[in-house]
């Protein structure tokens, strides 16, 4: 069975440490909203619709441990904590539309006089804990859609040879995946051959996290390093890329991982059609263009070393974008939970 | 100064162990053809230009050491000892061609009645300490060359922003370096504003080396990860690639580091200049085109580790080409000794 990367009883909140996989398994304990931000912002927890769950879920564990007579002070208590969680990874665009529909719906269920401080807690928490079972339904949609996708556009023997990048599977998710979804979707149809996993260069997240997903699940898959992309696409004849998203811009222009980008262009290249697989919510509407999205830059010492061990020269400066913008352009087809997009076609089906 | 990777007074010679870099600075003796034959295998001396002056230089000190009375008996020795240096890493075309010349030699040598055994000997050996002497006579003329290219085609301010990628610095060759030759005579006559470098995926040449070399020149460098050329290219303003390589062949097609394809691929789309450095000596005229170069494949376990330390899922399966093949239709020039050549003239300037 796949992985359990978010394991939540009401009031209790425990997740996978990716940081010390694929070495060691241990659960992190969330005890509330300054716990969730802490294993958001080290990257405990990654991926951009984990980070969303894990982010809410944290306050929900929260709330119920508090009592509030006044609607208005949790409230208010809701939204500070909420931009507060937001904070933590800024280019995740996910956590941000899951709290900004949060505090509207704070604000709605304040105002609304017939319900109690405490039904105002029931349904606030409750409306949580379904994010996390949308979230398992969203993907099986996306596997679904994009293994048609795939399937329709393909020649040959029948079974797909799949490039993916990152890790955008049960561990980046509630539990089943956007792009490794797919690949996964693929796989119980048996109709995936072989997949291919970048390591994903500089926290490894191909190497320590799809490859151990792919062993866990006895997918056949190799691991390459992010510069074999060119000599595999050469060598084997690769069906399609497929990758995750953490925010889509309006025009269809894609945040994803350092090294998506390069992808892009080299699977042009050598005509390889080249997915996105992202849950409507990473679609930000209110982005005209990918150039709109910022960029983090993570500390030197990711690309420096691997734990304690120094990998670079001493003295040597670097440069550390966390993501890349892929062109719509480069885009074969955007999978979402509704179905496969043109990117220039999203601006017909989002709503704005 | 330049780094002294490679240390030799007649009968005594010592390498830089480039495993240790950049931690530990240590140097290994090399006292014949079976110690040769070991640092190229475990890559504790590398760079196609290296590999040869190493291995040829072994054979130089295990010659002084021995008696020769029967001029036969040397010249048998050198052949099979010269083609055992050679297994050592295949996809090296530089230490081949030496090897063939060494061989051609002996023969000459060993059949002309004037030569005594002290005499062959002797000549042999000179002719080998020669090779150390004109490989870094070489590099500084690739060095001239390649910055006059480069400034050439220069639009703005006047400073040029480069890219490589692994390394071929005084690390992989006798002394001054090819593509880092090219950076660091543009350094010295003040024209290079900034250097990247990858890190060169899985074995680290960039940031264990060229990095190295660059805090220890104070050259402006920063390091990059592999898949960051694409996002690079395009937030910076990059004026040319310069590369080395480990073979070329007739028609310009180039073997070199695995990433080099890719970034070649990366460079055009962009529209970045992309050059090869490289001696007459790693041009192949008996390699007709690309698909006949063999690429070498190395164990996983250069993937899965970092020393001790496994970054990688238990479990997994690699792939590990440790080359890829350029096509010449992705190559501005190649600098070489004798100039800059676009990569259909070289028939017109190679001996066959």
């Amino acid at each position: 069975m796949s992985l359990e990367s978010i394991k939540y009883k009401r009031g209790a909140l425990e997740i996978l440490d990716q940081l010390l996989l694929p070495i060691q398994t241990r659960y992190v304990k969330v005890q509330g909203v300054e716990d969730g931000w802490k294993v958001i912002n080290r990257m405990q927890v990654r991926g951009a619709p984990a980070i969303a769950i894990v982010g809410c879920l944290s306050l929900a564990v929260e709330l119920l441990k508090n009592e509030y007579t006044d609607k208005k002070d949790m409230r208010q208590e809701i939204e500070g904590k909420l931009n507060y969680l937001v904070s933590a990874r800024p280019t995740a665009v996910n956590i941000k539309l899951a709290a900004d529909e949060l505090i509207n719906l704070a604000n709605n269920l304040c105002a609304d006089e017939n319900v109690t401080a405490n039904d105002f807690k029931e349904m606030f928490i409750k409306n949580i804990e379904n994010m996390l079972i949308k979230d398992i339904e969203d993907n099986k949609e996306i596997g679904k859609y994009g293994c048609e996708a795939i399937l329709n556009g393909l020649e040959g023997d029948g079974l797909v040879r799949i490039l993916t990048h990152c890790n955008t599977g049960s561990l980046a998710t509630a539990g089943y995946g956007t792009a490794l979804g797919v690949i996964r979707a693929l796989h119980t149809n048996k109709r995936l051959e072989h997949v291919y996993c970048t390591e994903t260069r500089p926290y490894n997240q191909g190497a320590r996290l799809t490859a151990y997903e792919l062993v866990h699940e006895k997918i056949p898959g190799t691991l390459i390093v992010d510069s074999m992309v060119s000599a595999l696409m050469h060598a084997r004849n690769i069906s399609a890329v497929v990758v995750g998203a953490d925010r889509v811009a309006a025009n269809g222009d894609t945040a994803n991982k350092i090294g998506t980008y390069q992808i892009a262009i080299v699977a042009k290249h050598h005509n390889v059609p080249f997915y996105v697989a992202a849950p409507l919510t990473s679609i930000d509407m209110s982005l005209t263009s990918g150039d709109r999205i910022k960029i983090e830059e993570r500390p030197d010492r990711e690309m420096t070393h691997i734990g304690e061990h120094r990998i670079a020269a001493p003295g040597i400066s670097c440069w550390n974008p966390a993501f890349d913008v892929t062109p719509a352009s480069l885009i074969t087809g955007i999978i979402t939970e509704k179905g496969v997009f043109r990117p220039d076609k999203l601006k017909e089906i989002v709503p704005h």
